[in-house]
């Protein structure tokens, strides 16, 4: 009784190398479950033609009724579900991974929605800030406030292109913590509504999954974030 | 009894836009705690200056012995410990948060390793394979395997640039999963397992904490993976 996967293998049989079967191997060890691994190569579709698709990994369960799961996320959280102990999602893992997504956030949310709004926010400054926000600013960039967003129309689609990781794990869960939010909605709302608050500037469409979740982001906590000045976006 | 926040305002009193801020009354409405927010300028550094550091956000916990916090994410950590209600991490934020892993390393880390190996993954392939491997792959990339890695030399610094939020993850917590692996360590391992299998090629330096976590991961249950066919890296 034990959990046969579906292996990529190339010219010597032992060598494995496809990234997909190595997150289900290390997964099933973190799990120390035993498994016998069929070695496969990527022509031998009839092999797996049981699963109507044509990709390992791919495993069955012979200890539960030869169940069969396909693609190493659902793979994942099936193994979670079936066999609790040491659990490959945990609390703690939460943290680590929310720190990983403000490290992403920080290198890619916040200075691309600087190169679309940095002038506004300059524009909205009160008098007193204006010379140390404009000095401190132009000297991160290398140039002016005026020519960071001289390009801002330019970028705005390298800008969404960028999102592309936050968007297909928003078109998966509600929320970046699931189905409610976690402190990494929090981070990631924020550039946004440092955006809201100063400029007019449309930075995602309407049909972007990340806008449907600003949208409930503004409505969250009764409407907080809404109430606070700023632009129709 | 209520926390004070520092929290950067325009010309307008009631402009707020840090986005570091935000995250912190995002934070503070998700867990339902009042919150007096002081306005505060970029050039009052001396209102702060109780901190010895120049930015906000600042909390003052007046219901906890005026307990003062800033850095938002130690501000995150400490409303966590210091009340437990409606937590900003929790084990679901983890299964999400690790799916938005999950999104960037197939986006970032899939194809970096690729341009470096992929060559040495047909070279490495059965002959049932080789044929199948080459016409898929070179129509994904638009160009031949040889030119796919011809410039790997070249583009290994923009790599190994690429890893930059998982580095600064890594020098924090010795997993992506903090203390232990979980399945984002998996799928991060997934590539560089890849390339360990069929390639020489040297994707980290010694001294990146990236090297170190697959040292690590190398190691983990009994030296799994260490002992799978591979070169030295």
């Amino acid at each position: 009784m034990t959990i046969r996967l579906y292996d990529l293998a190339g010219a010597e049989e032992d060598r494995r190398f496809s990234p997909f079967c190595w997150r289900i191997k290390m997964a099933l060890a973190h799990k120390g479950l035993a498994v016998d691994e069929v070695p496969w190569r990527f022509t031998q579709k009839d092999a797996i033609g049981f699963t109507e698709q044509p990709r390992v990994p791919v495993i069955i369960d012979t200890a539960n009724g030869d169940k069969t799961v396909w693609d190493s996320w659902n793979i994942a959280l099936y193994l979670d579900q079936a066999y609790p102990q040491n659990p490959l999602f945990t609390e703690n893992s939460g943290q680590a991974a929310t720190y990983f997504f403000k490290a992403w956030a920080e290198r890619t949310l916040h200075p691309g929605v600087a190169k679309q709004v940095l002038l506004d926010v300059y524009n909205h400054l009160h008098d007193m800030d204006r010379d140390y926000f404009r000095t401190t600013r132009e000297k991160v960039f290398g140039m002016s406030l005026e020519e960071v967003v001289a390009t801002a129309d330019e970028t705005l689609p390298a800008f969404q292109a960028s999102l592309a990781p936050m968007r297909a794990t928003l078109e998966q869960y509600a929320f970046l913590g699931g189905d409610t939010p976690s402190f990494a909605d929090h981070v990631a709302f924020g550039p946004f509504a440092w955006a809201r608050a100063v400029s007019e500037k449309t930075l995602l469409s309407g049909d972007d999954a990340v806008h449907a979740w600003r949208e409930r982001m503004l409505d969250q906590y009764d409407g907080f974030a809404r109430r606070a000045p700023g632009y129709a976006v």
